[in-house]
């Protein structure tokens, strides 16, 4: 927030030369977009857009006709530097990172869709765009079509936002939400996925967590006004997601959902993506299917809820041109789109840091007492418990066995690994099967 | 659109000043927040902001003590003149809109929360504020701290909204709420709203739904770039729905919400407000007590909500922080925010416009052929039956009646009450118990 006060020149006459480089399903609709809403757009930027080239990695492969073949080019370091707006649909690192940076130097305001280089690598570009007074919008890479960064980089600007639950990860979502209804396993949940195009052929991305975690990055950098990146989020995908544990969930009144979770404590803020109980009751829980939702508990507004669909071509490209909309008009009127800012600079606090309640199950010998010895490990510990719910469990290895399922009041994240630790030392404690945090209660 | 390029001056140095015109709950808690945030609201603005004057109508009565008495005045055109951002939050058309328009008229940009006056004379500030290179904002008049005004005019601008279902008032939906869980009569809903806070001593703006109108219309006008006014805006109120209503609503797997509608035909728009029938599974039914919540259906993005408080002192000053910060950065950087164009200037057409479905329920004498009768007196209206079912009912005057409740296909809304006519014509039916729209199915 240094620096004298910028104004892009307003630009004089004539139409606004947009720039794409990427033309796969998102850039597709892009171009669908640009072309059938001309008109439309037009009036809301002031001018005209003109699609002035479309950057392809293969010239040969077939478009859709919506595409004009004429457009495209492989000249990307050309092509960018004679645009007013460049839109970035290609992902990945590189290229995309220089060829941004390239068109920023060149003066023309970007727009991207592309979560991981603003996770790996923003604040460069973020400092860029500052530096060279246009505009850099990325809706589109943080929940597909919802709109969520421009909520809370300016709806939220008078406010202080406490914590930000995101389902983000539509992929995941189908999946968790076919085990909760259908009582599938996960690997045929997610099979089902990938049939139906939701899931890629190799799911890892989506299942352990990493897009989720990319945007949690994002996110908790807009809510917290605090450099925070991909390396700095704790993250646990839903691979070790057993139907029997959707299933105690149903029992105890929850759904499993991948959560997205930023927290802002007094000493600083905690990211972290992990499979997370829900309770029935929460916005969140339902939130079915591939859409997205986040979740934001702001001190003077509330809880707010932004709910729809997190990736397609149709949606993404949407959230592209209304990014594109906005930062055509300051061109035209002049003005410039928020800063982004870390001013706050808060530190990231290990996935230990603060609080939260847990449920935990474990098997146990069944015989009398055993509850004593648990409950004290939990007490020595400062774990607090909420309630306990025991059910008899078929045998195993000629032991009598019980299975205990326990939801803890707010208690220390650092004190629970040695807590489950002890736990497992105890001779009656046969297994503890599952330890999950719980959001929203 | 026309005109040319208008770039607000880069405000020089020092701190921005702020003026608030009322102080009642609103304005106190942007107080608040103007005071407890100083330090956040500078880093995001760039400068600080410092409020330099809060008009009130008695300067004599009580405030929190976070209100500086130094700074009441009376003098309120005195103070719009002076100030860089004016704040209002003192509601009613008069003397808001003069106030409105001599802060625009000096240099000021402006902040309301008053949605009567946006409902009633929008376009006047609107083309003020253009005229003068001001920002208008108003986030907090339409649906509270729930960000929809910022979303819908930025982050669907390269998109085209079909539809807008929301739920923009508290009360109603509060009481609507209690009377589907709790079984409670309207009356005994409405007083224990009241009881609560929620409601006030003379429900009729929020129960005979002017409130959601007013909504209605500002939704309207933002979503389709068109003229939409209060008087344009057809309007039933719940004060008509029973226990019975709420009843078999449940028992067809409906919530009745009353919702704010606003839809996009080929040769126009149709806004309106009523008690409409959703189902149970649609995203709005979930939306429980005085939440509120906008579902917005864009044709690229999807489906859309956006959910929160809709009211309340503080919720209500986030939303108008936002739109402050928005607006001193503009001062800060140059710059301004979307100008409002009803450029589109669809024309709107009467509530009878377009397609719907419908629940009718009606007494008929219990014998065979009734069915056969009414099913025939829909076929002549072209109206098409989805589902009906038949449910006994305690005779009345010596009559053995019986209840049919009929979903019909999508039907000319047109058609609908000259079916009602002729269906009370037939002999055999002793009364139309209610006739009320499905939407979201």
């Amino acid at each position: 927030m240094k620096g004298g006060p910028t104004v892009v020149v307003p630009h004089e006459g004539g139409p606004l030369r947009v720039a794409l480089l990427g033309c796969g399903v998102v850039g597709t609709e892009v171009v669908r977009l640009l072309t059938t809403q001309a008109e439309d757009l037009a009036a809301r930027v002031g001018a005209p857009l003109e699609l002035v080239g479309i950057v392809v990695r293969d010239l040969r492969v077939e478009f859709d006709p919506v595409v004009d073949r004429a457009l495209l080019t492989a000249d990307a370091e050309g092509l960018v530097e004679r645009a007013d707006v460049v839109i970035e649909v290609m992902g990945g690192i590189e290229p995309a990172r220089s060829l941004l940076l390239r068109a920023i130097a060149a003066g023309a305001s970007v727009v991207t869709a592309n979560k991981a280089l603003l996770a790996e690598d923003g604040p460069t570009l973020y400092r860029a765009a500052d530096e060279a007074g246009v505009d850099l919008y990325f809706e589109a890479a943080v929940a597909g079509a919802i709109p969520i960064v421009r909520p809370v980089r300016e709806s939220l600007a008078g406010d202080r936002v406490r914590r930000v639950l995101g389902i983000v990860n539509g992929t995941t979502n189908y999946v968790l939400d076919r085990m909760a209804t259908e009582g599938l396993d996960l690997d045929i949940a997610v099979k089902e996925a990938q049939q139906l195009g939701f899931a890629e052929a190799d799911p890892t991305a989506d299942v352990e967590g990493f897009d989720a975690a990319a945007k949690a990055a994002i996110l908790a950098s807009l809510a917290f006004h605090t450099r925070v990146s991909l390396d700095d989020v704790a993250r646990e995908g839903i691979s070790g997601i057993t139907a029997d544990d959707v299933s105690w969930a149903a029992q105890t009144g929850h759904v499993i959902k991948l959560l997205a979770v930023a927290e802002r404590f007094d000493d600083g803020v905690s990211v972290r993506v992990h499979p997370t109980l829900v309770p029935r009751e929460h916005p969140l829980a339902g939130v079915h299917g591939a859409f997205n939702a986040v979740f934001v508990e702001a001190e003077a507004a509330g809880e707010l809820m932004f709910y729809g669909r997190g990736a397609g071509g149709r949606p993404t490209a949407s959230a592209v041109l209304g990014d594109v909309v906005s930062a055509a008009r300051h061109r035209v009127l002049g003005g410039k789109g928020p800063i982004e800012s870390s001013y706050a600079d808060l530190p990231v606090l290990p996935p230990s840091a603060g609080l939260s309640r847990f449920q935990l199950r474990l098997d146990v010998t069944d015989q009398p007492g055993v509850l004593a010895q648990v409950a004290l490990v939990l007490a020595e510990h400062a774990v607090s418990i909420e309630t306990v719910r025991q059910a008899p469990l078929a045998g195993r290895g000629g032991k009598k066995l019980a299975h205990l399922v326990i939801s803890t009041h707010l208690a220390p994240v650092a004190a629970l690994s040695a807590t489950v630790d002890a736990l497992g030392e105890l001779e009656v404690v046969d297994h503890v099967t599952s330890v999950m945090r719980v959001e929203g209660a």
